[in-house]
């Protein structure tokens, strides 16, 4: 079997249940795949390259500043023109961490440093992190909640992290595109400099991965302009700056899905107590386990997806990520993992 | 009034006839905004980042190897994904041109020279070009047929900058997104080698801009796993993914597409002839003209839309490209500028 780079593809595997990918389990509210209909007219003309109307949308719903915003084409291409914007020479990263960081820092010939998070710690960010948190690092990249690991930063930590890079002028990148899983999550804007950059997504949280939309919260607006200015000028398609605006007028779809999520992150985590299979804890919408050397081939015989992990650093063929689904997938997980481990 | 980068800026003024981008005037096939409805399913998952099924469906279009095909979120994503894979220290390129060609290289700090097109001999590319084309280069793109100029390069010199690039190991990117629009007209796959890379777009031809879609045609497979390895992860969304593989489905558009615009544009020029308006010689479907600075002001009060050129480097407020569209829309622009030039 082929080593995917990410989750999330179906299309080179017969999937009928897909855990691989973090994606809400309530999926595409009814109302944003309507308004990508109501608005086919728009698919004829060039987007609004700077999307006027989705920043405003945004704008609001955050309540942040219009001109401190930029949307990309997913958050994947936020991260790429952010490092092409800023050309970091000394990066430091968390690993094991989504994959991209690493190598969107190298294709621009960054010298990336890694900290290791430790198994022994269940991957939690701790205060030793600071030590290596030098002067010398232009750039700082942390997930928050971390995908794989499914931990959030302590926010007394994150706020020391954030003082130390105003002090020293790194810019801090802080991927928070799995925040909004996390009831009462601290976001880094409780700490926000000047010289800080929050990255958040669509796709994720209104699963709309197939309509690719992310955002950026900048500390000052010559950054928004630098990341706007920088690669592709149309980065955001007619569809995902419509799907955008009217995921923002959702009502009780984000509560629903907080309500949701610790709910059935327990009931598989329970259920993998039971199994006796070693879980990481985890405040977000996946959980990090061990397992098999081969769990992954024999799920995709039942057309269950999930993420093996053994192209991560620090991590082998042994860990796998599984979303929290809804409870009918849950069961279905969980009645599969037993038949692979139990026979 | 702030000049725009580029054309197609319909949110940023209040516009009825847009004559600035230039687009398929037969609009997006009923049948692709269709299919784009029937698989909506698809947009709740993360797009295939290989975009299997739809470089299949290029590879038999175009009777070309699908592992020498990468699709991209529109040609502005590939020109800045080649760029970033290959990094040409020295870049010749052709002015006028599609501004983003200068842009992307200089990104990557690439030295850029320009060859400018003479207005003395109505913009087209001749043999002295040659002269410049030295070994010490490491890339070259020419747009073919030119944007905003509308000439395409004669097939006899095309032929010798393609054995001139060869001989060199020059990187050939020859952009074709307007090729499609000329009937009978020389593809650079006619004189193809390794070093080469044709751009092409779904965008235009199919006038779905909004969605995002474009694709280049690699001389060998190994450009083309660059150019894929190459920045962000998930680039075409699902919707560009299924209008792609819908529009190549279409019967008669584009036989329609190829009979209306050298039609239409005769008409057009005709019509400028008529009031005495100076326009160039044009294969493609657009075609610059020259006339009072405050034209687009005037056009804009009848809210039409037109493309002012002065951010063309070798032209100034006196050059305006417009869109050849449809015989309606062309009256209507006709009497406009009847009005505004002649009272």
């Amino acid at each position: 079997m082929i080593t995917e780079q990410h989750g999330g593809n179906i299309f080179a595997n017969p999937v009928q249940y897909d855990f691989s990918a973090n994606l809400n389990p309530l999926g595409l509210p009814e109302s944003v795949r309507q308004a990508v209909f109501d608005h086919s007219d728009l698919w004829e003309h060039y987007p609004d390259p700077y999307c006027t109307e989705l920043r405003k949308a945004i704008a609001e719903y955050e309540n942040y500043p219009a001109e401190k915003i930029v949307c990309g084409n997913g958050a994947d291409d936020l991260l790429y023109r952010i490092v092409s914007a800023f050309r970091p020479e000394k990066a430091l990263i968390c690993v094991p961490a989504f994959g991209e960081y690493q190598k969107a820092l190298s294709e621009y010939n960054c010298s990336v440093t890694e900290y290791l998070l430790s198994e022994n710690n269940n991957f939690l960010l701790t205060d030793d992190f600071l030590e290596i948190l030098k002067p010398d690092i232009n750039m700082l990249i942390l997930c928050h909640p971390n995908n794989p690991t499914g931990r959030c930063i302590p926010a007394e930590l994150l706020g020391r992290i954030a003082e130390i890079c105003n002090k020293n002028k790194i810019l801090f990148l802080c991927d928070e595109c799995f925040l909004d899983f996390v009831p009462d999550g601290i976001s880094l804007r409780n700490f926000m400099h000047e010289n800080m950059i929050i990255l958040k997504a669509f796709t994720k949280i209104y699963a709309m991965a197939g309509l690719r939309l992310g955002y950026v919260l900048t500390g000052n607006p010559e950054y928004a302009r630098k990341i706007q200015h920088t690669g592709q000028f149309w980065s955001v398609s007619a569809p995902a700056q419509t799907a955008g605006i009217s995921a923002l007028e959702e009502k009780n779809y984000l509560e629903k899905t907080l309500k949701l999520i610790p709910q059935e992150r327990k009931f598989l985590q329970d259920s993998l107590s039971e199994l006796k299979i070693k879980y990481y804890p985890s405040e977000a919408n996946f959980i990090l386990f061990r397992a098999g050397p081969d769990l992954k081939t024999k799920l995709l015989s039942e057309k269950i997806l999930i993420r093996e992990c053994s192209n991560y650093t620090g991590l082998d063929e042994t860990f796998y990520r599984i979303a929290v689904r809804n409870h009918q997938e849950n069961q279905v997980l969980i009645s599969a993992l037993r038949r692979c481990l139990h026979g």
